[in-house]
């Protein structure tokens, strides 16, 4: 059974999860980062030894990479980890990656978008796992139901969809909040009047589909409005692009169905 | 004081609107919408008559038109009010429009999405109100505090931005939202995965500045993860384009920021 996790990688992600994995009752056992500052501080809020040199890196339980996708490569040909399970964190990383380096080894992919300094409510986040055997899938779902209400068994394939739609439902999402954001300061109006809207769109799709869900002016491709508001974006060509193209998207979806 | 309301329309707007305004103790003295079914059945919610014909829109205290904006136009010109206060909901239209038509008018702009069948807590939607005068402002700002813990005097300028501002952050949102629903269908995914994910994007903003909370591989422009997004894009042409262009405009704001 898995109980003592080594943490290779100190950014959003292994934040997080090394905090829900200490408060779930796991020994982190140590932290590396290329950063000897990233590294110190997450070691001291997770209480362990940290280092900045992968060789240094004892086995544990449980090996959790952590990484950018950029910096896998490096990583994995210098670890040495002996009999632990290895596993990334990854959505768009194939777990096959691991295989020439480790003989117990998966992935361990939580669909959340994570910043450092906001905690987050890891019994809500879906994790995703992968494992190169039954034995390693076991262990890994028990490591993943001490966190997470939903543990699911995904593939490859499958996650890199997950983080494709993740890439949209979220990093998309965010950008066109900086938008809202960004178009009220420039009038000197309060981003606070859009939340209560913000967040009924995103309470809307808990219970609707979002295809029923949508409302506005690109539907029927209303152009009295669209003309109003391509003419306020006139200096904005970047937006004013961003603008058609998505109404164009979203009256074709309508039309369609 | 405004005791009795007419409602002209039956749409999303118009049937959560006049919920709300019942709900608070009001008397919606009659509904009009062109289409007899739609005017029959909110006028049956909200337990008063109904008409299809504008000539048959009797004077009340308040008369609230909540129609497309391609129909404002050929209702102002057949509406016989009276003295009542006459007020538009329309986000993108000015308040100058009603004034060849009324003595008393304004703008009551309620700033949500709204779906017929979708019940909405009106103590969360803030209210944007214009006035012809500060005495109907301040009757409007009575009708509006019944409703909601905000309301704001907006000018029609800035009127017009938050609508454009809503249409990102509300429809556009939305339609990604679709967009990954429907990737996830593609692979008989379940759109509950990024249910946490998505409620999670909307509260980060609620203390965080979008630019602040965003995440994901746009930020640096990571070619790795983004060729191998575009690549699970190849046959699907038109969201290949908002990918690229989206991330390039993240990438762009994070440069300057």
């Amino acid at each position: 059974m898995i109980q003592s996790i080594t943490l290779i990688g100190a950014g959003n992600l292994a934040t997080q999860l090394g905090k829900a994995l200490k408060k779930s009752g796991f020994k982190i056992s140590m932290v590396y980062s290329r950063t000897e500052k990233s590294a110190r501080e997450l070691a001291g809020v997770l209480e362990c030894p940290f280092t900045t040199s992968l060789k240094e890196v004892d086995p544990s339980d449980l090996v959790i990479i952590s990484v950018k996708d950029d910096a896998l490569d490096s990583v994995l040909s210098q670890l040495n980890t002996g009999d632990s399970i290895v596993v990334h964190t990854a959505g768009s990383v194939s777990m096959d990656l691991l295989s020439n380096h480790f003989k117990k080894y998966g992935v361990f992919y939580p669909l959340q978008t994570f910043s450092k300094n906001r905690d987050i409510d890891f019994s809500e986040v879906p994790i995703c796992l992968e494992a190169s055997s039954e034995m390693v899938f076991k262990e890994l779902k028990v490591v993943g139901q001490r966190l997470s209400k939903t543990v699911r068994n995904i593939s490859s394939e499958e996650r890199k969809i997950l983080h494709l739609s993740a890439v949209f439902t979220c990093n998309f999402v965010n950008h066109f909040y900086q938008i809202g954001d960004q178009l009220l300061e420039k009038k000197n109006l309060d981003f606070d009047l859009l939340k209560p809207l913000i967040r009924e769109t995103a309470e809307k799709v808990m219970s609707l589909k979002p295809i029923e869900a949508q409302t506005g002016p690109a539907i029927r491709l209303d152009e009295t409005i669209i003309n109003k508001h391509l003419k306020l974006l006139t200096d904005e060509q970047e937006l004013k692009k961003i603008y058609s193209f998505v109404s164009e998207s979203i009256h074709k979806t309508h039309q369609k169905n």
